[in-house]
């Protein structure tokens, strides 16, 4: 057999299966985890139910491999956004624009992986919870990048952590009021996160800090 | 019947409601919805299945009602500690305060209403649902009222219910990594999501906007 032969024995298998994915986020999107039938994802993706069953497994298989997917291109789109030799606040800009920006182009992946997730729960949120925990890494150590190029001593990086899960949940909780506010522009949206979290981390960083008044 | 007679004859209810509920979160928060049993329910509560049955339905009823119950005391919480005649930073760190350290005295609470919700779904999410609603409603009013004490205009308002979902979302975030590192105290958790967000804020207010440079 040749190469080419090969490639072309490969390639529908991939080009199907993206089929199949692309069909089933537009389903479970739609109606939901339970409510969405396999005969719909037939039927959208244009492959037998016998070919989906054999690629991609059963109903809950076929829904993780979307959730592993989606979760994949988000942190991909995320990552790939983000210039690491530019300065951590625009490092951040950047992150968070390419976050929103994958939120709005995909908004169907989006309810995939937020709210179908919590709704559905189970087996399902360890994988958006592993992707959670990676993307509180990667933003962890922007904040700490950012907090050593300023000079902040090791005992105040210890909260970096800490803030960098709180910032994950904002832009979590943020996106998904933005479902519901669709009219505002993304760049909107990513400015009014960054206003609010980076001016509070940069003055955290240029040694401001709030304190409760006495009374 | 006399008054005394009707008082006496409510209480036990209430009482043995109360104990059904509080095991209820117990074992909810130790074993997860799936696994925990009726039977343990009912042991720790010191009160008879057919009773639990008969008082709050069935294990679904249940679950549902202890998320009933510690969404509202969690609310409670927040609202009860927030004195509105005090400056919106003062009210917001109260408000802060007083939400970490609901989630310090009740960690099962805070497990079952989050974490076991999020693994769960189903209709328990939307009790959960309504009540993020709720708290977004409350800090959104809180940030209107600080932004128009300042004398911003109502364009700039327009983000304050968006500013409002983000820290509400970092507030449920943090709590989590909160449940992950116990040996934070209190009141520094609750200080640094203040730091990250209000001085974010507090510098918005003020006219101070990050922008990004150009490249």
């Amino acid at each position: 057999m040749s190469v080419e032969d090969k490639r072309v024995k490969r390639l529908p298998r991939e080009v199907r299966e993206r089929q199949i994915l692309d069909a089933a986020v537009r389903v479970f999107s739609e109606h939901g985890y339970h409510e969405a039938s396999m005969d719909e994802v037939s039927e959208v993706a244009g492959v037998s139910k016998p070919m989906i069953y054999a690629y991609l497994g059963s109903k809950e298989d076929l829904f993780a491999a979307c959730i592993r997917r989606e979760a994949g291109l988000l942190m991909e789109a995320i990552a790939g956004g983000v210039d690491v030799d530019l300065a951590p606040d625009m490092q951040l800009w950047m992150g968070l624009r390419s976050f929103f920006e994958f939120v709005g182009a995909n908004k169907q992946s989006w309810r995939v992986l937020h709210r179908q997730v919590i709704s559905q729960g189970g087996p399902f949120s360890e994988e958006v919870l592993a992707m959670r925990s990676r993307a509180i890494t990667l933003v962890d150590a922007l904040l700490v990048g950012a907090a050593t190029k300023k000079g902040v001593d090791e005992h105040a990086q210890k909260s970096t952590e800490a803030m960098a899960a709180a910032l994950v949940g904002a832009g979590e909780s943020l996106a998904d009021w933005w479902l519901d506010h669709p009219a505002v522009p993304t760049r909107t949206v990513a400015s009014w996160l960054m206003n609010l979290v980076w001016m509070g981390f940069g003055d955290l960083v240029e040694g401001e800090v709030w304190t409760p008044s006495e009374h």
